[in-house]
C-alpha cells in the first residue's frame, strides 16, 4: 500500500510517502503555504515533482479542528475535506485528522527523551493512557488510549480553558488579559502566539521579539525576562498537572512543539516540577507520571501513516 | 443471563439484579455500609434475602478510583476486587468500575431533562461524545465515547484540578484555601464535602449546616448565603465550560449527583449559563452544547448491567 501523508501547519506543509513502515525520510518535501491557493495544489505539485502515480490512501494532519472529515486550519483560511483529498490525488481513501492527534498516533513509532531529572516513579508503559501536550504557535493536549483496534486519540480545544492562577504575577496577568480581550486562557500565556503580549502586559515594556526574551532569560537569571519565564514554566507545570488529573496518563506525558522545546532548558531552574506537583494531597500522585518530549520533527507524518493503515475505526 | 449489580457509595450500597434489560426496580435493596465489614458481606446478604442462586456475572460501581480491576472507596476503607466479587457471589465474571463510569454507561438507558432555558443550539446527538459531570459528596467528570464495541467512559480525577478564579470573592477564597490546605481545587468548592468550609472561610461565619445555607439562599436573594451560592454556581458554569473545551462533548453535558441537583434551581438566577459562556472568543462555541441532568437515581445500576453485558472490551 502507498499512503500519501501531509502535515499542514499555519506556515508550512510537509508532504511524504509511506508504505508498510515509517515515512521515507528521503522523500519528504516542504512547501510554503503562502505560495499555494490550497492544500490540493501542494499535493498535486508533490506527486508531480516525485513522478508518483495516485496513492491508495491519502492522510493529512491539519493545525486546526476537524469534524466529520473536514479540517479547518486555525491560522489560514484553508479547508481540507476527505472528498477534495481523493479528487486531487486520485486516492480511493482520504483521511483528515488534527495534527495533535497525528502526533499521538505516532507515539509507538518515534523516540522520546525524559525532560525531568526525576522523570517519574512509574515506568512509561505504552499500554497505559498517555497524554500529548503540544506547545507551539498555539496550545493543545490530547490523551492517547490503547484500544482493541489500535490507538485512539480524542480531539480537544483545551488551550482555551481558564488560565490557572497561583501567584501574584499570574493574578496580575490574568486581570490584564481579561481587560484586554475579555478572558484569560492557557493559550494566551503558553504559546508562541500569546506570550509576547503577556510579557508586555506584565512588564510594561515595549513589544519584544520572542527569541530575544528567551535569550535574555538564559543570559541574565533573575532579570525581568527570567522572572517572566518563571511564570510561564511554573504555569506550564500546573497546567500539565491539571491535565494529568483529568486524563490519568499512567503511560506518561509527552511534550511536543517548538515552544515546549524552547522552555525545556528552563524546566529545572524555573520550577516546572514544583508546578507539576503543586496539587496538595495529590502531589505524590503527580510525581508518579513520567514526563518526556518527542524527538522527531516528522512524527505527525508517521502518525498519519499509522492512522491510515489502522483504518478509520478509531478517532 | 443474570447480572448482580451494586452501586457502592461512601454511606450506602444499592444492590440489584438485571437480565437482558434494565435493572429490575422491584428487587433493588439498600444497605448501610456501616453495618457491614465488607462489600462481600453486603452482596452475600442480598443473595440470601432474595433466595438467589449464584449470578453469571457481578458488576460493581464504587465511589473511588479503579485500576487493574481493583476499586478503592474514597470515603471508606473498603477495597473491592474482581476476584473477591467472584468468590463471594459464585459468579464466573466479576467487574469493578468507577461510579461515574457506571453513570456514563447508563446514558443510553435513562432519561435526562434540560437544566438551561437555552438548552444548547445543537441537538443532543447520542452518537457524539457526551460529558457526565458528577457533583455530590465529591466532584468528578468523565467523557463518554461511542466506540464500535460499545460505550467507552474514561476515568478521571478532575475534581482535584486548580479551582478557576474569575472574581474577587473567588480570589479571596482560593487564597484562604491555599493557606488552609496548601492548594485550592475545584472539589474544595464544588462538592457537598467541600462547600461548608468555603462558606465559613469566605463569610467568616460559624460552621453552618449545608442544607441551611441552600435554604437561606432561596429565601433571601442578595443575602450572604445567596452571594456565596452565586460564587458556586458561577464557578460550576466555568468549570463545565473548561471541561467542555477539554472533551468537546457535542452530544451534551449531563449533570448527576445530589449537589448538582441542589444547585440547579439557582442556575438561572445566579449565572450558570453566563459562567459556561464566559470564554472570550469561544463563548459561541460553548453556547452550542446542550446541558441536561440525569433523572434516575438508579442509573449507576443500569450502567453496571450494560457494562457487564458489553464485556470488558471497553473501559
Amino acid at each position: 500500500m502507498t499512503i500519501l501523508v501531509a502535515d499542514v501547519g499555519g506556515t508550512n506543509t510537509r508532504v511524504g510517502l509511506a508504505g508498510a513502515g515509517p515515512v521515507d525520510r528521503s522523500r519528504i518535501s516542504r512547501y510554503r503555504n503562502a505560495e499555494f491557493a490550497s492544500l490540493g495544489d501542494v499535493l498535486a505539485v508533490y506527486l508531480a515533482d516525485h513522478l508518483l502515480p495516485p496513492p491508495e490512501k491519502v492522510c493529512v494532519a491539519v493545525a486546526g479542528p476537524v469534524r466529520h472529515g473536514i479540517g479547518r486550519l486555525t491560522n489560514r483560511d484553508w479547508i481540507v475535506s476527505q472528498e477534495e483529498l481523493c479528487r486531487v490525488t486520485g486516492a480511493a481513501t482520504g483521511l483528515v485528522l488534527n495534527d495533535l492527534s497525528a502526533q499521538g498516533h505516532a507515539l509507538d513509532l518515534v523516540a522520546t527523551a525524559p525532560v525531568l531529572e526525576r522523570y517519574g516513579t512509574l515506568a512509561a508503559d505504552p499500554e497505559e493512557t498517555r497524554l500529548v501536550i503540544g506547545v507551539g504557535t498555539g496550545f493543545n493536549a490530547a490523551p492517547v488510549y490503547r484500544q482493541p483496534q489500535g490507538l485512539m486519540v480524542t480531539p480537544s480545544e483545551c488551550g482555551h480553558v481558564t488560565l490557572p492562577v497561583w501567584n501574584e504575577d499570574g493574578a496580575r496577568l490574568a486581570a490584564e488579559l481579561r481587560r484586554h480581550h475579555g478572558f484569560a486562557s492557557v493559550e494566551d500565556l503558553l504559546s508562541g502566539r500569546g506570550f509576547p503580549l503577556c510579557y508586555q502586559l506584565l512588564t510594561g515594556s515595549a513589544p519584544a521579539d520572542p527569541a530575544q526574551i528567551l535569550l535574555r532569560a538564559a543570559e541574565a537569571p533573575g532579570g525581568p525576562e527570567s522572572r517572566f519565564l518563571q511564570l510561564m514554566v511554573g504555569t506550564l507545570g500546573r497546567v500539565a498537572g491539571d491535565l494529568a488529573l483529568v486524563h490519568l496518563p499512567f503511560g506518561g506525558i509527552v511534550f511536543i512543539g517548538g515552544m515546549a522545546r524552547a522552555l525545556q532548558p528552563f524546566f529545572a531552574a524555573l520550577g516546572f516540577d514544583e508546578g507539576l506537583r503543586d496539587k496538595g494531597r495529590f502531589s505524590d500522585f503527580l510525581a508518579q507520571i513520567p514526563v518526556s518530549a518527542m524527538q522527531d520533527d516528522f512524527a505527525a507524518l508517521d502518525g498519519c501513516a499509522l492512522y491510515a493503515r489502522q483504518g478509520a475505526a478509531t478517532r
